[in-house]
């Protein structure tokens, strides 16, 4: 449990350093990649992913409680071990399980406060409270409770399912699958919602937006904050379920 | 037929879930990667390749009824199995082969259905005809029928000559190679008629737009429908007898 | 040698499909990818070896002469067999040379056609004799031989040089290592010249620009033709010396 | 030793001379690529650094002062070696530490003539000073030496920690690795300072500029230069420690 809490912590951290620092690099006043599109948002969160699960290797790399309630509805283990590297596999025990999601949390928060550190100057020196929150947590275009939970359930079905699979597969990609995974859907299911996709990933960083001390930050959106995390949980589940028939 | 039934639905859907997802992103009202360019676009549906092949890899993964084509052609196995993952070859005979098409166009069907859901907010938003249906289904950019089917039928060429040779050369990247070479065709010869290269992919979508409920949608241009099927038909086909030479 | 020929033919009219495609969907006239920009057209490049390399594996896919006279200077063999795939050794001599070339030059040519059949209608409705231009051969920004020829030699320098390495160093990524070094170039040295890097790339297309029947067509500038011939062919064979050092 | 000097003086040569040239390609005067984008920038520098480490595979291709210092605080070797490519490992004394430091610069300085010869022609009409910098070395948007040493800290713990889990971790990615993790880093935490992320990759070049005759180049801004050198080597040593927790 011990190795669960420090890798996810550090792993999810990692995660949340270049996927808030590549959204506070395209839209913070005065930033080098300023403007740089929703291709490149993509792109960099798909390669937080990416070193996120090199750090978090040793525990499964999960970084999204969307993954770990997938995988305990598919009956998978946590982790299935790697003989070679001398890892032995972490069964999905209710213990287990929370660490996981706690661990999560803990390492989104620190991952924000991270970002916050690295664009300081340009936080302090940002007007629009909506680009501030940005940053941290993600909001709809279009307000519509509803679709927005269908959107962000889908999106995660889409995730939870293909990285079952890629374990199912014969396929030597490794961490760089699960990065190709996230720019796919980003590029394709983030444009109503920012897809959350990871209840963690949202909910820690808007802790963070609440606590920290930034000059014109506005209201942390909690009215908001239930879609991205229970559409996640629900779509991870539900894939979980499905790749049950498929993988 | 069971196994190619449930899983070229299955990778199909995927493939059009998140190729359909990337052109609504891009063209859509309010998205979030609104004008994200066609570089986008060309990564959108390479990656939905990329997750659509590891769903359905137990079926050979073909989601286009231009590759089952090409291989018939090419007197190939529909998939060659994997002794490793326990998977039995499965051979060209024309039950499998029409198994094959239709579910490939059920999944691009239902696959429509769910970008649909995914944006349901911003199809109720948007108003332009064209943008609607660009999102299912290809239409071409200067209207010349011959010529547009002349393009089909090369941008197919390559992809199913390329898949062929892929299985003839030893390399290990598997549907990362699928997932680049889409990218590739997109990006060179997606500009005249938006590269269908698919009869399932084109014809699928442009049913559910027939029969969806949205707002602001026209025509579903059934005049041109036949040169996405024919063309990349055609293509695959040639394709897979030029492969008997080279492979 | 028939080996050599047919392949390299059909890896390089790959190759040029899919690089001039790219071009021509960027600069021509009511194309979707218009204005797609220059990272575009570098991925478009590099997955065009990615392709071509696919293609062409039989011979080693050279598909362009540089890389084929720096192997001869580097004391290569053009091709290192492969056993596992029942492929002999192909030895650097001059017949075998020759046929390199010749092959890559009429692969070059088709290739060039095949981009004028699939953007047909857009060569025909583009005024631009520029533009028509470049969707065949390069051209600099600006005009100075002496200056223009450095620009090809280091740019092509760095292509052989990185090739040969490739060999010599443990890793598995074969045509898409190709494929990323090609994008490089083109992002990082394409700049002032637009990155021939290739005498077969840049030559074959001129001719084929003289002949075909486009509408508004200017010169071929043979002028400038010979800096993308001799500029590659002096940094292939400079790098094939030098990587007798490194590799 | 001598392969040590060789190698890494080669690597991070082609380091400097691909990701100087892609902010030449967009940032000069009158190039095909300027105006690309940060992300084109990022892509530049990642594929450098794929280039790199092939050409000083033999030398463990640090190109980076921060990655020499961090490995030797985690207690690593320079270079693992490799039984299969009969190289033997390099371990961290003092003497070869120097001789990484030293080629490395040295690199750093050659790879910056070499943009500055292949874009020669653009820098002569360039008549911004500032644009003409910003090809050599690294500046802030917002300018804070404090902050900004924090940005570079963050930034090059990230990389070099990363690489070294890179080392813990069953994958086969290799130089595509640490490419992506560059393409990273420089999306998501470049937007502040231009990520120096490696003291040579910045002084060097800052070297070139002062020593080269360029029409309009301006000061070196050598008050800045410290943060770029300090910075990346407390950020790499600092992974280096709490890799040895992690790895």
């Amino acid at each position: 449990m011990g190795t669960i809490f420090l890798y996810e912590i550090a792993g999810t951290a990692m995660l949340l350093l270049l996927g808030g620092g590549v959204v506070a690099n395209n839209i913070l006043a005065r930033t080098k990649g300023y403007g740089g599109g929703w291709l490149m948002i993509n792109v960099g969160w798909g390669l937080g992913v990416f070193a996120g699960v090199y750090v978090a290797y040793q525990s499964g790399a999960h970084l999204n409680p969307a993954v770990t309630l997938g995988l305990l509805a598919n009956g998978s283990d946590m982790f299935p071990g790697n003989a070679e590297a001398g890892l032995a596999a972490i069964p999905g025990t209710l213990p287990n399980v929370l660490v996981y999601l706690l661990a999560q949390l803990i390492g989104a928060f620190i991952g924000a406060i991270l970002v916050w550190l690295a664009y300081k100057n340009h936080f302090d020196v940002e007007e629009d409270p909506g680009k501030i929150l940005g940053v941290f947590s993600t909001g709809p275009e279009i307000r519509n409770y509803g679709w927005n939970f269908v959107t962000e359930v889908i999106a995660t079905f889409v995730l939870v399912l293909v990285i079952i699979m890629f374990g199912a597969t014969p396929s030597g990609l490794g961490p760089l699958a699960a990065a190709l995974l996230v720019v796919s859907i980003g590029a394709s299911l983030g444009g109503p919602t920012g897809y959350a996709i990871n209840p963690a990933r949202d909910l820690g960083p808007r802790l963070a937006h609440a606590v920290l001390p930034i000059p014109h930050k506005g209201s942390s959106d909690w009215g908001y904050s239930w879609v991205p995390i229970v559409g996640p949980i629900i779509g991870g589940i539900l894939a979980g379920l499905v790749a049950k028939i498929l993988a």
